[in-house]
């Protein structure tokens, strides 16, 4: 554990002021459940902020007792790693609508006394920046140095250069996308109603039933992992490679990519909550900031000082590189300093959470530097 | 109905001899509905086999009494389309294993005198073939002037000319592959699990039961969508546009892709059999002749006087023109007289069932002149 920031113990923010969210609705209370790395130093001045995709959460790096595993960024996060923890302060909050502590579907609702359930309200990724803006006044820091994040991570980063310019000095911007295609809905889609068509799916009550829709929600984990890795990394790690010598020709698995998929539903299914799959989900749907601002979003950027390193993974197909390329184009057309890179990785979607010599490199002078 | 083929009724064909198949397996008997359009000649040299792809059948062509809508290649055959039936004899089967009349799933087991439902063997393109030869000796028609399909049905063409090499002609290759990638057998066993983990699935006994897995099948059909049609085609179709005029922010359709989907899925399962889509992924993820058939695939190929057509369509993600490339590269291995076009399409893996200029004049050129 020489590189790694050891064993780190989640802390909880409590906020008793109602948070107002894009749908029109209220969360009396909002918890923020959350792990802290390094310092920070005297001047307030070496925070970063860390945003989680669809299904992470605050453990990004680091050992929790009996881990045997450490949080799910810990190539990235630690002592002398690109996020280097001698130098920087790190935060990595659990977003709200979570499931693994922060307030969110599994909470209890306080105008019911019971679980939130399908109740707990559609949260935005707009939402998602002001509970963080929440937590980091709670936390007594002016800006954030940066504010860094993959995928819907990648998403909430931006939104906080839109959202709070004035108090984020450099975005990162990873594998993501100013908004979804009509194909990246279609999967999500697919994924929701497969969770929604469980038995066990009770309208989303299921944990007043204590039950859950485990087999919906391996189905859409199943399915999302299809878009997180490239064709050519399965080809690679699978091909057309056979569970057994032979072909049995019947519906057990026959090749080892059935057998990865149904061991990667069935392993993630009970760690997770289906309410906090659908919100995921839905919050990539709704992030459009092009269409959610206008005119005034060029305003806004172009009057941060924020700068920009967007990075994209040339195998990944989910957001490929000219995703990522339509938010560079908008924040020149806002002349703002971008760095961009495009990585070359077969390692798809998932690149972004994979150790990459280009990727760190990359991250570690521009995280160095600005 | 001008160039239509007009009002067309379904044969059936009975075949006593049981059919051994790839598995093991055997059918007793063996029943094939399909359909024929134009006339066959004197020297009965001017026949085309149909092959059709996973959610087809026998009506490829012109109307059913009560027909709303044509067969499903109806832009493709009849009288001065590419695949002429003033000039040629078109017999188009549904498989076996199907669920529009030949024996499958929904056909009564002798054995058990009970519904096959999931005890219907696997079947393979192989197997195909095999039963496609059967109706062939049936019509009298000593050989086939050409063999034509898309997708699955592209492999059956494929397999033809390695099974039966003095039987075909000419193949007609259309967004086909030489065998499914990892990605594409993800896809599959996704399906595959949807439809087995409907709690009216039943062991794929459910005819017995009086039910169907129609939620499950319904997801497959959505998923199978997502993968039919491009990034760029469903990006032109529905993009981001929304259902209402404003969000709702809740589980209920948002978006018109949504919609689209949902409508798809719901649609094709009534009318469909789940057993036999488990049945046609199968086929899928098990065609792999080069494997198959080892060093004796191209003494085979290499002894036959097929003529090939291979075609893709540039914005076809399931089979891209890469995938059909893999058989040109094997028949020029072959040394054989190949065609290839690879046509320009926003349709996705759709587009050979769509009409296009570019498409449609290689297809009448190739017909004509061989």
């Amino acid at each position: 554990m020489d590189n790694s920031v050891g064993t780190v113990k989640p802390k909880i923010m409590k906020s008793n002021s109602p948070l107002k969210l894009i749908s029109g609705k209220e969360l009396g209370t909002v918890e923020i459940v959350y792990e802290t790395y390094g310092e920070l130093n005297r001047e307030k001045s070496n925070a970063i902020l860390i945003c989680h995709a669809l299904s992470g959460n605050h453990h990004a790096a680091g050992y929790h007792e009996n881990d045997e595993k450490p949080g799910w960024w810990d190539n990235m996060i630690g002592p002398k790693k690109p996020i280097d923890t001698e130098k920087f302060f790190v935060v990595s909050p659990n977003n709200i609508g979570g499931c693994h502590g922060s307030t969110g579907p599994k909470s209890i609702n306080p105008k019911t006394n019971k679980f939130f359930g399908s109740d707990f309200p559609i949260v935005t990724v707009n939402d998602w920046v002001n509970s963080q803006k929440i937590l980091m006044d709670c936390l007594e820091i002016p800006a954030w140095k940066f504010v860094v994040g993959g995928s819907l991570g990648g998403m909430q980063s931006f939104q906080w250069a839109i959202q709070f310019p004035k108090k984020i000095k450099n975005a990162i911007i990873i594998a993501a996308a100013p908004k979804l295609t009509a194909q990246n809905i279609a999967f999500n889609e697919v994924a929701r109603q497969a969770i929604m068509k469980d038995p066990n799916w009770k309208d989303g009550k299921y944990m007043e039933h204590a039950t859950a829709p485990n087999q919906g929600l391996a189905l859409a984990r199943m399915l999302g992992h299809i878009t997180y890795l490239s064709d050519e990394s399965m080809g690679e790690k699978f091909g057309r490679e056979l569970k057994k010598s032979k072909l049995d020709f019947n519906f057990d698995v026959e090749f080892q990519i059935e057998s990865y998929l149904r061991y990667q539903g069935e392993k993630f299914a009970p760690n997770f909550d289906a309410n906090t799959y659908l919100l995921m989900t839905k919050a990539l749907d709704y992030f459009d900031p092009v269409k959610d601002y206008g005119d005034t979003l060029f305003q806004k950027i172009k009057a941060s000082n924020t700068n920009f390193l967007v990075l994209s993974f040339t195998s990944d197909w989910r957001f490929p590189p000219i995703r990522s390329k339509e938010i560079v184009r908008l924040l020149m057309n806002c002349k703002k300093n971008i760095s961009y890179a495009e990585i070359k990785s077969g390692g798809g979607h998932d690149a972004f959470l994979m150790e990459n010599h280009d990727y760190f490199e990359v991250m570690s002078n521009f995280l160095s530097e600005n």
